[in-house]
């Protein structure tokens, strides 16, 4: 029954994930149980444990994955863009981190919530990942600079000041309304090439 | 014994919202009872609901009590640049915002994260206070637009987009930091102004 096995696990992994990512984002993660986890997925606890130790491995792997495919998705575009000047590089990340992260507005909402129920040790990693996609952000901002293009008085600070800004739009986001999300871009974008000495 | 009962409410009504903000930032609403709030406080539960009539009200009344004082607060400033070109007083909204907020890491925090968890009634009315804020940025864009001096194309986004990027000081402003609170004022106040069009 091995390929039967195999076959669950692969469905009921992916399935955990999205339930405590529902639930956790909903309730908060010291209000979600283990218990309440398995029930919604229709496991018996003992059984979850079979897929997690704990969680607290539960939270860190979603936070983890999410930041993963971030970057992942974000290497695609670099390539995409690379060569190219940074003023084009910079409309790029504008345009991808909002189309990327309009969807994965739950996940946006405990990158930020739950960082603080982190263990020292899985901050670190994470903490680490984020990091490494905002210097995706300041190697930009660092590359227009010496081209002469940008003028950025501190690109550390920037890449802080623009990430949560570019990351408001998952809060206030709906579909249906006044802009598509095209247009959404195009504001953003208008605003970051602006606040870096650009006519966008 | 009038006196003396006037003289601990006085003391144990603000020792229950310092309590339950700091309970609800680092736990999050779901997680914290009222037997746990009484008990940090140092009353009997039972005592606790002479004070609130429950875990929603004591909510509710942080998110209210934080927005009505930011409002005061802006209320002020606003005062004290009244009449000036809308450049000066982006400028004053700006430190403001940043020096205000920068001490109220844990209120920002809740404001953001427990929405979720309010009544719509609730929830509404503190939209509206939140709402009242971002109009007070939005009324010096549009300000500046009709002086000629601002680059906006649309004041509602624009204002949507720059609070949560002077927000973001409070997730990452540690005392002692590379840069005092005035540099970091100074840098931010350079993005926003050159995201409206200005040379700051």
């Amino acid at each position: 029954m091995a390929r039967k096995t195999g076959s669950h696990s692969e469905i009921t992994g992916p399935r955990i994930q999205e339930v405590a990512l529902d639930l956790i984002s909903r309730h908060g993660f010291a209000a979600v149980s283990m218990r309440q986890i398995a029930s919604e997925v229709g496991l018996q606890v003992g059984a979850l444990y079979n897929y997690t130790p704990d969680k607290q491995s539960l939270l860190v792997d979603l936070l983890i994955a999410h930041m993963e495919e971030a970057l992942a998705a974000r290497r695609i575009e670099a390539r995409r863009v690379a060569g190219r000047p940074a003023r084009n590089r910079l409309e790029a990340f504008v345009r991808f981190h909002i189309s990327w992260h309009r969807t994965r507005g739950r996940e946006v909402f405990i990158s930020y919530m739950e960082l603080r129920n982190l263990t020292d040790e899985n901050f670190r990693k994470v903490e680490r990942l984020r990091r490494a996609y905002e210097d995706e952000l300041e190697a930009i901002l660092t590359d227009g600079v010496a081209e002469g293009e940008f003028l950025v008085a501190d690109t550390r600070i920037t890449s802080m000041a623009l990430i949560p800004m570019l990351n408001g739009v998952t809060n206030w986001y709906r579909e249906g309304g006044r802009l598509d999300v095209p247009e959404i871009e195009t504001l953003y974008w208008g605003l970051v090439a602006r606040s870096v000495g650009l006519k966008p």
